[in-house]
């Protein structure tokens, strides 16, 4: 049986997903809380850490060592626990290994927190928790960090997109697809002629992605409009017009992406790439990326568990090899 | 003394503004009310109809002869008063007449509403009230709806671009600028930083339309985020964020009509254009307008009720030259 070495947290803007690790990086527990940082009380971080990992800590008590803590993501931001300054483009593990910054609980426990990136430049560029995964994913696959360089997505709230090279996240954009879709969803004309559908609508979804893809030189304040058009000539349904929108705003985004690729005379067409993030809707940029010629994008499994761990093991908070094998 | 000869609405979404005009077609009196079509309780047109024209019906009455009533825009539409179907591109102001659905009162009076526009196509576009506007426009300066075409803009919360040739409207694309500014400002993380200035910060509006013509590449999901980041970085001030982020919006709206006219061997540099809108509003846009080098885009005074007066005289409803001076 493992024995627990580590608790790694990703800790969020709007969740907290706790790991308990074996010494050999395989999570033995993992507790999910809703205690992002946009939802706790001002001074609550210690509370939610020990309801969340109060019960591990008590278990592991007896063993007398302590059971070291690392963090990742907007716990580390200026309106997290404590800021860990970012790090800036080039950075590799050890300069995030470098910017870890610490806090202790009242419980005596030293949490350590990671730091986020920071690309500078006209359009500054930041993540926090993305680049640990991103790490977690080269630790897994050591050939992806090589010389030849790697794309990486990672889809969400605020998706990203990291080039890496050498081993270190040389630049990345920010796509707000998915909070700026829900703004429109929520908050536009759009959502009052929507119905949400039972079930993923590919059709509609693919139908969206070609759109951007083909007809999407006006731009997506353009675009979307046809969301609210095409239900009105009767063409799109109440119930496809939520994943036609979904797949217009996620065809912009690798529109974009592909144009960025066109000016050092690449392409997504024939790429092959990683994606991390929650099954569906990694499976749903896989449809999409299809739709631009792009049909190697698998997801990486347990990224942000292996990332945190590998970044512990760098810092010398457990004894671990800090390669893969 | 100019006699009150027609009222002429120009009733939307969010509001009602009614004109009394002359039998010149300059208006005598004007009445605005927040009573747009979303704010009205079911069955409440009749009402609020009455609350802002009753007392220009009443005045009239001892003349005996009922005074012509004309309406355009989402009053029309499907969630309107009564719908006055779509007429189809290429769109004359005779094809307007020809749509005009009528609309009895409580008080007896009819209401003419005039149709919008809807252009078929892959992408349908459709318009309910920029087209009388549109037409205003056009009567008031034959030379627009010449054969070598014109291109009008009317900025807004679905802003409209119409190309307009031989006295109809061509074509025309929409930009869900202003709501979708509003949905981004009011309900994503961008506007937590923000903090509303006391005036237009003419600098952060530029910024932000130089952002996206010059590194627009990526599109706007990826260039809104550098309003947060460049706050991050100390770059951008609170209150100059949401002007930035104005900026941003309007400068990817000339951007992809910029493209759009690409495709025709066109481009707004050096081109001659008209505004239709409010003063503030169309000033913004001639500022971006200016850095893609369009120096030439004046606002059309009294587009909506020449408009209106027009359709109306060309309907019948009034005696009056159809044809301007």
């Amino acid at each position: 049986m493992t024995l627990p070495a580590l608790i790694a947290l990703d800790w969020g803007t709007t969740s907290l997903r706790a790991y308990l690790l074996g010494s050999d990086g395989v999570a033995l527990d993992t507790r999910t809380s809703s205690a992002g940082i946009m939802n706790l009380p001002a001074g609550g971080f210690d509370q939610a850490f020990e309801d969340t990992c109060g019960v591990w800590l008590d278990a592991h008590a007896p063993l007398r060592a302590q059971l070291p803590v690392i963090a990742a993501g907007m716990v580390g931001s200026a309106q997290g626990w404590i800021e860990a300054p970012y790090v800036e483009t080039p950075a590799g593990a050890d300069a995030l290994v470098a910017g870890i910054v610490t806090v202790k609980t009242a419980r005596g426990v030293i949490v350590h927190i990671a730091p986020g990136v920071l690309e500078q430049g006209a359009l500054p560029n930041v993540m926090r928790g993305e680049e640990t995964q991103i790490f977690g994913a080269l630790f897994g696959e050591p050939a992806l960090g090589g010389t030849s360089g790697a794309l990486i997505g990672l889809p969400g709230t605020h998706a990203k997109w990291a080039f890496v090279a050498d081993e270190r996240i040389e630049r990345f954009y920010t796509f707000m697809t998915g909070e700026t879709f829900s703004a429109l969803r929520d908050h536009t004309i759009l959502g009052r002629t929507m119905h949400p559908g039972a079930t993923h609508d590919e059709p509609a979804f693919l139908r969206g992605v070609d759109t951007a893809r083909d007809a999407g030189q006006a731009g997506l304040l353009a675009t979307i409009f046809s969301t609210r058009t095409l239900g009105l000539t009767g063409q799109l349904s109440a119930e496809q017009q939520p994943d036609y929108l979904s797949g217009i705003l996620i065809g912009h985004e690798l529109r974009g992406l592909n144009e960025v690729l066109a000016r050092q005379q690449s392409s997504l067409a024939g790429r092959t790439l990683r994606l991390i993030g929650n099954d569906a809707l990694c499976k749903r940029y896989r449809a999409a990326l299809a739709r631009f010629g792009c049909h190697d994008a698998p997801t990486v499994a347990h990224a942000t568990e292996r990332g945190l761990y590998r970044i512990a093991a760098l810092a010398g908070l457990i004894a671990a090899p800090v390669r893969a094998a």
